[in-house]
């Protein structure tokens, strides 16, 4: 099945399937979309963001590929109630932050269902209907998590629907998946918040810090102003991972303050390796310089 | 004196010192530039950032107001040279982003000398004059750091230089200076540090982490790409309040650390915390918002 044939059906028109919807208009068959939240469906309807509005088992029965855009426990709880409570759809896509416990969730399903996993390596730390912006997919890496299960056609579509979002899929098993995203984003997430919270108990002694606030602090802890709701499920779902990962970075902070404690070469040094670091990772991290072999990676059907 | 009759002579023509001098243009009698690199010092009297190119000693003889916009032990050098290998200026500003070592140098320069430390709360992760940028001061805070011999009459120049740079003046003490970066700017740059060393180590086990450094990882780790120059002096000039930050910090992650492997209600109640503490800071960080009264912090004279 290609894209342009496809009914797509989103469950959760929040900042992620709201932005998906918009991107995907034009490149599918049809637009199909569900919202817990009567004002976010209203929205939805009038806009045209999608084509038709409806409820979950509605959206699951119909679409030939079903889009679970919800915080990661809820992708839980509506998977466990598939070919039960709801309809099972033929294909399934999952948008969540983690993927091993999606992935497990996934191996259970009903026979009938195609299910892979993916994650689109983009975000605001806004949150809801009204952050959707069809270009948010732009230029960004698209994981995708492909089961034993999940045949070469879903893949293919799959890799279809991202390259219409304007990214770039890389592929890969959930547990790499998870394990390198607690680097890349929630160990981020859980230093941000350690630092507004010491901000917060600095500015609480004395107010004026947050005069001084600049784009520096504000950059560092963008990401703690990320969905609670949302990082939540995150945490909890990535907990092992994550837990090594503050080991890990509480061990590179004690490196950092011995550096600083004897000062001279060694800490001279080490910035400058730091600095070069990062600027090789700015260049480096750019989707179009990068070379993305999918099939490579391909766990065998 | 006012801005307007005042030369102004810049040491350092990089990211601050050369964005300084395009910013005043048209708002002072003159500008002079020294910098101890020659291309720097031909390209700023070929596009005519300062009026005249000259040594040190030339502007510090001729400046009614010297401006240091050189790394902070690079400022601490020139001072102890004045009044000795070094012409001592009429009026004197430096613009290093720790404050306590400079007023110490400063107490001990010749009686002639008004001297003033100064901390423009904005910058970019680029050093050099290439980076300059005439509206770098636009919109955000300048700190003013009178002495106790710095006269009423340099203070009210200073304010009215931050005006014209856009800039809203807020002044304090060297001391509450340097404690309150520690936290604001410090701080989040050896947390950025920290987080650059840790993925260095997990992108040597596993490339493709690099592929999936999105826009949180890459915000949360710009300030690593710091002048490295600037940095090392940074740290070495305020490294008791910074050794203590640390301390702070890890305290902090230990607390999340805590939240995270307990899970549950406290900390869904923290995310929902800190995301509001960070909504409100962004909020009440724009200067336009919040008041300034500079005369009520001035230490007497």
């Amino acid at each position: 099945m290609r894209l342009a044939e496809c009914r797509i059906g989103i469950i959760g028109l929040g900042l992620m399937g709201g932005s998906l919807a918009e991107a995907l208009r034009g490149h599918c068959r049809q637009l199909l979309g569900a919202d817990r939240d009567a004002g976010t469906r209203r929205q939805a309807r009038q806009l045209g963001t999608v084509n038709v509005v409806g409820e979950n088992g509605m959206l699951l029965a119909e679409a030939d590929l079903a889009v679970l855009a919800v915080p990661v426990r809820a992708s839980l709880d509506l998977m466990d109630k598939m070919g039960a409570e709801l309809p099972a759809p033929p294909r399934l896509l999952d948008l969540g932050s983690t993927k091993v416990e999606v992935a497990k969730k996934m191996e259970r399903l009903p026979e009938g269902v195609e299910p892979i996993g993916g994650h689109p390596m983009c975000g605001k730390e806004m949150a809801g209907f009204a952050a959707r912006d069809r270009d948010l997919f732009q230029g960004s890496r698209f994981v995708l998590t492909p089961l034993a299960r999940t045949g070469k056609e879903v893949v293919t579509l799959l890799q279809e629907l991202v390259g219409a979002l304007g990214a770039k899929p890389i592929t890969m098993t959930p547990e790499d998946h998870d394990r390198l995203v607690a680097v890349s984003s929630h160990l981020p997430y859980l230093a941000a918040a350690a630092l507004v919270r010491r901000g917060r108990t600095a500015a609480a002694e004395d107010s004026r810090l947050v005069d001084l606030m600049a784009s520096g602090f504000r950059d560092s802890t963008r990401l703690a102003a990320s969905d609670p709701d949302m990082m939540l499920d995150i945490l909890l779902t990535n907990r092992s991972h994550l837990l090594r990962e503050v080991q890990s970075f509480q061990r590179e902070l004690a490196c950092v303050e011995g550096l600083v404690r004897r000062g001279g070469d060694e800490l001279a040094q080490e910035l400058a390796a730091l600095a070069a670091t990062k600027e090789k990772w700015t260049h480096s991290s750019d989707p179009q310089e990068a070379v993305d072999e999918p099939q490579a990676h391909w766990p065998g059907p």
